[in-house]
């Protein structure tokens, strides 16, 4: 059963300690006053359990401690881990997280940032669908995944070194002829060099390789269509297929499973981010991880410093490869 | 590329229209002042792209319009899920949330709730494993699947009502001899009223059933060796397993896969939540789905009406049966 009494204020410290509220204000505000006062405040504060708020921490240093958080969704497990991981480095630091999602909407993403602004955060970290988002001087804001030009930061995996490691590791597992399969935004964005580390890696080794690209909102079907146009007599013609997510590769692996193909054994299938079931279970499929607890403490450190003149304008963390079923090895 | 520019300020705004400071802040607030002056403000306001913030709404209405959500984390997808949700009905509301990850830590739970009273939230919404949780006089507390006592409103699915329709639709699929398997905590919360539910279906239905309990902590190893102990002759004794959640029952599928049974033809399986792979693609199991989106908007509806005194004390909001691969049906 949960019991309730009043907030303590400064007020009641004063009252509790015996002193004047000036006095409280200065040893909270880390003030001088006489050794005997500062410790009745400290005791009263541990008995009466008051807490400095973030409103008067913000006053006397301009800062609210809060940071703006944007994503589309917490529903995509890569997303939600991200945002779960922020929300960690935040708390870590004694700053509060304000969480907005953002639908995949431009004009929401673009309103969400205005609020934010308005409401004096301290930065913003955002994965942006609005290739033309506005933000005003003086604000920080850094962008996952998202290049939107010198002056905004771009955090990102590595997407090029895992494009080309997911290449690579198929290879090393006996694939001979590859496939690229990816449906995503036809924005400039990070996560389009899987593709160019892909095709890197593959004229590199001289292994054959087809491009299936798709857009946001075009039908699973054209997939399916695609992987049939390749399918004669019983066989796949591709025996290593890199899928540009781990969702994706989840789709294409039944489909296959429907077709009568093996995975591993007739087609190797490596996917892209490292979600687990269930978030802490097993890899979804052989997979190029996302280094989603890196990504989340160098966007918060980026938000915090302050200092967006000086900052880089891409940093890319480095992935690793995890072997989830879907591959020999 | 983005742009920036400074954020306006009610100072551009009086600027722009060509009005004094104090004129904006009266078409701002709401107060009457000469239709042409207004005309002028809400041009000016329009073109400069100016934003009320909530701190300035807070001030009038001392209302903050924040609203302070706490889960154990956003990896797990039912959690990840319920918070998207209270975010999308916090949103269209033109509520910001502040969220904090709890870690399953009551004293970091304790310390949280403390933090979103001081920094004057207008609700708190809470999944608590915290059974002695503090809350102040006249701060909304909402509390998800924890009851806390008649003060402090719970919501929850139907936890009894889920309970018994997992055993209903297993005896429905042709099961004769079922089998509970829950981890959890021993702490007094809804989601325990699951095996109640479960009982007593199939004591009306008459069905044999066998518990097997453990506690939050316990090795999974636990669960295999009771698989193992009812298993005879390459046959498990039951036909029927309800799983407390869906990633309880993944667990035990792929134990049962390797004991080489085969589900659903030899047992069949129902979870409880309703969680989908990669948040929206196929269930995972044939399950009992939470309404997580009624409980979101229940949350957030008791959370803003600030009448803690008429809420009712417990809401249980109804679940339905998916059919997900683990059942005949």
């Amino acid at each position: 059963m949960a019991e309730r009494k009043g907030v303590p204020t400064m007020k009641d410290v004063a009252r509790e300690a015996g002193v004047a509220l000036g006095t409280v204000s200065k040893v909270v505000n880390g003030i001088p006053v006489g050794e005997e006062y500062r410790k009745r405040v400290e005791e009263a504060i541990e008995k009466l359990d008051y807490r400095v708020s973030s409103y008067a921490r913000g006053l006397r240093s301009s800062r609210t401690f809060t940071v703006a958080v944007m994503v589309p969704n917490l529903v995509s497990p890569f997303f939600s881990g991200l945002v779960n991981a922020i929300n960690r480095e935040l708390t870590a630091r004694k700053y509060r997280m304000i969480f907005y999602a953002t639908d995949y909407d431009p004009q929401q993403e673009q309103e969400l940032v205005r609020m934010a602004e308005q409401q004096k955060v301290d930065g913003i970290i955002c994965l942006s669908y609005n290739p033309d988002l506005k933000v005003s001087d003086g604000v920080t804001l850094i962008s996952i995944d998202r290049y939107f030009g010198p002056r905004i930061p771009c955090v990102a995996s590595d997407n090029y070194g895992g494009g080309r490691l997911a290449a690579e590791k198929l290879i090393e597992n006996g694939c001979r002829n590859l496939a690229f399969l990816r449906v995503g935004s036809r924005l400039t964005n990070e996560p389009n060099k899987r593709k160019d580390g892909f095709v890197s890696a593959c004229e590199a080794l001289e292994v054959p390789y087809t491009l299936k690209i798709i857009d946001d909102g075009t039908p699973f079907t054209a997939f399916v269509d695609f992987l049939h146009e390749h399918f004669h007599e019983g066989r796949l013609e591709f025996d290593g297929i890199f899928c540009v997510t781990d969702s994706l590769a989840y789709l294409i692996r039944k489909e296959l499973g429907r077709m009568g193909v093996k995975v591993p054994e007739d087609v190797q299938i490596v996917g892209y981010d490292g979600v687990k079931y269930f978030g802490d279970l097993d890899y979804t499929c052989s997979t190029i991880v996302q280094p989603v607890e890196e990504i989340a403490r160098t966007c918060v450190e980026m938000a915090l410093s302050g200092e967006n003149s000086s900052m880089p304008s891409l940093v890319c963390l480095p992935v690793t490869y995890a072997s989830g079923g879907t591959t020999r090895a």
